[in-house]
């Protein structure tokens, strides 16, 4: 068994953007286990845009991230040791373990640790496709919008590990799918492997106007549903666009995470085309969980779901590799080698 | 018979804030009746602020209202004369009959003209409480809003014809009832003879700090229920006190009719606390009605369902009193005597 660990806390808020100086790598002994507690050596860390809002100390949907102790975030990996009945060494598991190699959990805790078959999908999928994100995506499409066969509906960050799956989904129940993307590459990988009927660039299109334009081209009966992840001037742009009675799953804010202004200036477009808008958070609808788990574990294991990963190399590459995540600069799902 | 029948035509579409040059008095005669026609005396024209949007040549919910046509508007009368076997003379009834004195309706066209009971319900109140704008209330506040026991429900234009009921509804479903209207005296109406638990004047609270710090001592437990009539910085604060997994019934954004930014800048908060926002409009759920119908008639035929109203004395003073409806001008349902 290891002796110590290596972990990243909070050292810091960030004061308007975050910074390499918000987070401390501390090397830590492991503790010993006590009884119903299983440790395991993590493989992947996932890094995910929530993560910053828990940096702030501000009204929000979850506690801030305490500082000084180590981030939150989302892991796999395998079971080391196990003094609770139900795990093993050897078995594959998901969990809450956080910005760090070795992680005790308190197996006996409702939902605290997940055991998984790493034989038909790979473990990193489960920070994924067949994870969080993607059952994010299936929550916020399925249940929300609410798509029917031969509606538009659009995504932004469409390369990402949630925008992917949106736009998969939505392809697979007779929708047009449009992504919205920053880069020539993200938005040639959404068409041409996702599959998506188009993308618009936005990099290509900072004035308004022009993306408008270019949604009216990619979207020319108009957009039926938005999984909006971004807020701001791309969210005002799709919502001038929207169809009567249309749906927007918010899900994400992420331009504005920084403290940017996120005002919706198309706000009389909600009431001329009654709009419905739910604002959700996916651990809040955990009996969502298994049909969305099982609709994508199949698609994912059948090869019928893509889904593309950055990994950072070790843990000491994280805090850049999440600041890059901020700024769009991964491809896919964010994930951190842990092992 | 009748043999002229005065009306008021759109003259002129409004640039920005909408006059009484826009409207135009004409008198022209009373055409004969076809088979299938019904020839009615009209006792009251309701004036409603969806009318303004109608006016305008623009994107809408609603086809513009057409130059030089007689103006759109809910109306209640007595039939002079009938050509269908469904309606006699002497009968009561409720139509869009539009801004004149006397119309004629297809009876055959369904939903053209109901008849009413105006024996337990004074014929104006099919205007108001028993009427659209009852029913909008209703649909708003029981249908999209699902206001539950114990909850705070907030409302503003809370003295007028939808906000009154709103108010009425959630109190006798057990909510705490907050209202926002403009004026001592409106505010005194609300609480004392509507039974409001609070109201809020905005007039008296014109920065947006103000009126949020009363609205966190008239909603101490904070708003779990938004009835949106008014639009820009009066929902900007109350979106900003909304508690998590609150909803919001957009219902109209009389601020904003004149072309005023109705930019919403707490859109961050949608997200946040999960909340849930639909535009509607009440004549796209024909199914609800007979429901609220039901149920507004017969709090109004038992005295529990108060409501207030402001008659304008004639169809010439109709402009004027439309004009000071859009300000705030009336109070109550603001209605125009026609016979």
């Amino acid at each position: 068994m290891p002796e110590m660990n290596q972990r990243i806390v909070l050292a810091s808020r960030p004061r308007g953007e975050a910074s390499v100086d918000n987070f401390r790598l501390e090397t830590v002994p492991v503790p010993a286990l006590q009884d119903g507690q299983v440790l395991v050596r993590q493989h992947f860390l996932s890094l995910d845009p929530y993560m910053r809002m828990r940096m702030n100390d501000a009204k929000n949907y979850a506690a801030p991230q305490p500082l000084n102790e180590v981030m939150i975030g989302g892991t796999v990996g395998v079971v080391a040791e196990s003094r609770h009945p139900g795990y093993a060494a050897g078995d594959s598991v998901v969990g809450m373990g956080g910005w760090q190699q070795w992680a005790v959990f308190d197996a006996a805790q409702p939902g605290a640790l997940r055991k998984v078959d790493a034989t038909r999908i790979p473990l990193s999928a489960y920070l994924g496709a067949v994870g969080m994100p993607g059952v994010t995506a299936w929550v916020g499409l399925v249940h929300f919008i609410e798509p029917k066969e031969g509606e538009t509906i659009v995504v932004d960050a469409a390369s990402g590990a949630v925008g992917s799956v949106v736009g998969q989904l939505a392809k697979a129940r007779g929708c047009r799918a449009v992504g919205i993307a920053g880069g020539a590459d993200k938005c040639a990988y959404v068409v041409e492997e996702l599959g998506f009927d188009a993308c618009i660039d936005y990099k290509q299109h900072r004035e308004p106007a022009a993306l408008a334009a270019a949604l009216d081209a990619a979207a020319p009966k108009g957009v039926d549903g938005l999984f909006e992840n971004v807020g701001g001037a791309i969210f005002d742009v799709v919502l001038s666009r929207m169809n009567a009675f249309g749906r927007v799953a918010l899900c994400g804010l992420i331009s504005g995470y920084d403290g940017q202004s996120l005002a919706i200036h198309n706000a009389r477009l909600l009431l001329t085309q009654r709009l419905r808008l739910q604002g959700f958070i996916v651990s809040e609808h955990m009996h969502l969980w298994p049909p969305a788990l099982k609709e994508l574990g199949g698609l994912v294991a059948g090869g019928q779901l893509k889904f593309r990963e950055t990994v950072a190399p070790d843990l000491a590459a994280a805090p850049e590799a999440f600041l890059g995540l901020l700024k769009g600069r991964n491809f896919g799902k964010q994930l951190v080698k842990l092992a």
